[in-house]
């Protein structure tokens, strides 16, 4: 039967489990990502609201953007711990901690591999050595930061009692978190369980440090293994908004957060989210990483609530306990509210913003205005998931390097499709192009090219509807590729052609910027991220 | 560590799952789907090559639709078991007999709810009451089929006592499958173990059937939950393709599939699925039904396996098991080889499309072979993805009411867009429209609905690529409602205005049809989908 949860259960503090989010490190290693250091700081603010106790921003030695977005985020969002990841050498360590310095409350966390396929395959060397480093990395990081969290990579196949001696060395040294990966996605919940209760008998001290779960979803299991840790005595559970991550990607935040939520009444363990905004994260993150949701996408798909799918609210009301086990509120999920109309002003945008949780002020908001005002033209109410659509497209990207100021697109079943655009280059000059292809967005493109003079090709092009209905706002995300360079930029329209045109002109933007902070730190090594996950 | 898999494990007859696949049945009731019985059929059909062992075809009485499709699933595929749902009712039982009694291997599935949630809020009766039902429908079914599965609905929310009393009911009766479902999503893998410990030791007689799994995954846990049952002694695992269905899905196929396969070595348990065709029944099901399938969904997402990442191909080979646990060929995940270019000729497509298993002949061959030339001459290369997508685009579809005959559209930053289309009728006649709409997708809708006098209102619209790159093929989705009845097709083409116009008149055919039909069989009775899952 269901159980009756009451306001305010009992909740001992030894039965609070730590949220470790690594949407920005894990999640953003996901092929085809590439958020630029603000998008990461927006996604890093919306962590904070969500109240997450870690975020893991970033791998500061793998790219000097992903140093200065760690950098950006240690500098400016408060609350959580910012965590920095980096493998034992001394010039990773000395990397993530210069990113992470000037956080509240900074951590490191370095890892190496303790399975022997990894030893031998991957690091080519010998467990003593990995002994070695273990010890050296965990004392050196524990020189510069009090919190070092160390995971032994790939501890789900590795030799449990050798696990345990470097897990030990670990805490010896003054790791306050051991984190017990399952890397590639292969344990079952009762092996992972096991392993923990060896782990736990074969080393005490672990009863002194925080213990972690990090599962990986190629089976399907990365939330019952999770669970299954925490039930074996694990405190801290690692988990990325959405379930994004490597492969088939990380344990969803969501999940984990919404069955202890719910089950919390028989588990007896509890988080400090606020699960009222798990909804508008998992938007956040997946308009940010253009990584769609699946609409049966447990707790975050469009169809995860019965009420969303169109059935009678009087009916989900009075069955709500007899098929839905949780309430679409809990997340957040309140219908899509009409905010605004034509005629609202410049003081109603701020304050529909400001209930967002989204703070626009002066240039940012008569630019937000503006956009408010053209797409209010032509859809009649515009509502909060339109708002949040129209700031992050129109605010939250860096200054441009181009911009689409027309365009003029003919498709016809008669003759291809020709298009013709100009562009405002950042010198101000305006240029343009035109081009027939195969197709109107194919011919856009390539008219974009023609104009600026460059042969970018695109390598992922996709199609979001904000909200449903005959005058939706469109969502478009191109991926291009320039120069051997991947970049992605996103464009929000009533307009699919012009949506099109402006995610394009913003990927090439996003891809020539990143070419030039790439060449202005060309000097710094830049390590090969060939060794990314614990 | 890894396990050693050997070519030929030894496979113990009594630890074979078998595998019941409910795509079309649960998985076609998300909300959104409305797959026609051809559709329906070739799904079926594509399901019996993947090697499932029963194919729950649908829920008859809900709508001759429903009725029909199972019908023409039960007449026409071979191999697996065809089961049908049906409450309780006379009525019930006799419209699932009546689609199912062709087939070789006709399954009756009945199902009563066991809760005390579900008996005294939506059934509004007692224990006593259940009880009967269960005994009756069970004794009626056996009447007119041998083989007839029982599911105590709301298993896992059920008194275990009571729940016993009713499936020992079921087993006296003739029930030779007993299904224990987690209707809402609720359990987690220690309960729903401990849930079937308890029911072998109150109901003995389980030992003498098949006892079955069938898990949500409102709480992410559904393939977890599904594995704990089978450990605990089931030996069937309900299903669907990509983990459709109600609210967040049944456990995925793919997924539980894979595990088995991968862990079979621990587990012991195996299936007779030929995995080499999970990938390809992944995609036929998200374009038929149009939900598509997250890049990080375990197994079937483009990023499941890193090679799809672009990494490179000898990086993957050296480190398959250092990050790899199962192999892309083995779900069917061959690199997207080149098949045919545009000089390939008739002989050479009919050879690539039988290499496929799509088996087209005689008029609907030189229509995709009109087709493929006209896609040829944009794309320089045409993939196995590109051909699965021309036939399901253009042969696998039902006659067309209307047809697009034509079409201009123009798109400019400078002015409304504006669109003119000409549409062949069902009675041959050819009509045009124009319409100044809010952006060019909704200007040429609005065109067609003008062109043929009806009034259809845009639900949904989805834009996926069928294969990456500039002259990709792309595939649009629509979901109309026309006169209170909701309806979708899709449009392939390179040009996204002409797919999206193609789609939009599909879905306004298949609109009208389906409103023929029920008009056509108005005297049935249509009963509600108000109790819809075990």
């Amino acid at each position: 039967m269901s159980e009756a949860r009451t306001d305010k259960p009992e909740r001992r503090p030894e039965n609070r489990v730590l949220v470790f989010d690594t949407t920005l490190r894990d999640g953003e290693q996901s092929p085809g990502i590439s958020l630029n250091p603000q998008e990461k700081l927006e996604i890093a603010h919306q962590l904070a609201r969500l109240g997450v106790d870690v975020i893991e921003a970033g791998f500061p030695i793998t790219s000097p953007g992903d140093f200065e977005a760690v950098q950006l985020i240690a500098r400016e969002v408060e609350g959580p711990v910012i965590c920095a990841l980096a493998r034992t050498a001394k010039q990773d360590i000395d990397a993530a901690w210069n990113a992470i310095k000037d956080a509240e409350r900074p951590r490191i966390h370095t890892f190496i591999a303790t399975s022997d396929i990894h030893i031998e395959r991957k690091l080519q060397t010998t467990r003593e050595d990995v002994k070695g480093q273990a010890r050296a990395a965990v004392a050196y990081a524990r020189e510069l930061c009090d919190d070092v969290e160390f995971s032994p990579e790939d501890g789900s196949r590795s030799d449990v009692e050798f696990m345990a001696e470097v897990i030990q060395i670990a805490i010896d040294e003054g790791a306050t978190t051991i984190n017990v990966p399952d890397t590639v996605g292969y344990t079952m919940p009762h092996e992972y369980a096991e392993m923990f209760r060896r782990l736990y008998e074969l080393v005490p001290d672990l009863h002194k440090v925080t213990v972690s779960v990090h599962c990986h979803n190629d089976l399907g299991l990365a939330v019952a293994n999770s669970l299954a840790g925490l039930m074996a005595g694990c405190r801290q559970v690692e988990c990325a908004v959405n379930g994004i991550g490597e492969r088939a990607g990380n344990a969803a935040l969501e999940e984990i957060v919404m069955l202890l939520h719910t089950r919390e009444p028989t588990l007896g363990l509890w988080t400090a989210i606020n699960t009222r905004e798990i909804a508008r994260t998992s938007r956040l993150v997946s308009r940010l990483t253009g990584y769609p949701v699946q609409p049966n996408k447990a707790i975050v798909g469009r169809n995860a609530f019965a009420h969303e799918a169109g059935i009678h609210q009087d009916g989900v009301l009075k069955d709500r306990t007899t098929y839905e086990i949780m309430d679409a509120r809990t997340i957040g999920l309140e219908s899509n509210q009409i905010v605004l109309g034509k005629h609202s002003g410049r003081h109603a945008l701020r304050k529909a913003l400001e209930e967002l949780g989204l703070r626009v002020d002066g240039a940012a908001l008569n630019q937000a205005f503006q956009r408010f005002k053209e797409i209010a033209d032509k859809k009649k109410q515009v509502t909060a998931l339109d708002l949040e659509a129209i700031v992050s497209d129109e605010i939250k990207h860096r200054p441009q390097a181009y911009e689409l100021v027309a365009f003029d697109v003919e498709a016809s079943s008669r003759r291809a499709p020709l298009a013709r655009v100009e562009v405002r280059t950042p010198d101000g000059e305006t240029v343009s192009g035109s081009f027939t292809g195969d197709g109107p967005v194919d011919a856009l493109f390539s008219a974009i090219n023609a104009a600026i003079g460059r042969e970018a090709r695109l390598r992922e092009y996709r199609v979001g509807a904000v909200t449903g209905g005959r005058d939706a706002l469109g969502e478009v995300t191109v991926q291009i590729e320039l120069d051997g360079r991947v970049a992605s930029g996103v464009g929000v329209s009533t307009d699919i052609i012009e949506a099109s045109g402006k995610a394009y002109v913003r990927a090439l933007s996003n891809a020539l910027a990143d070419s030039a902070a790439a060449e202005a730190e060309h000097h710094l090594q830049r390590a090969a991220r060939e060794a990314p996950t614990p």
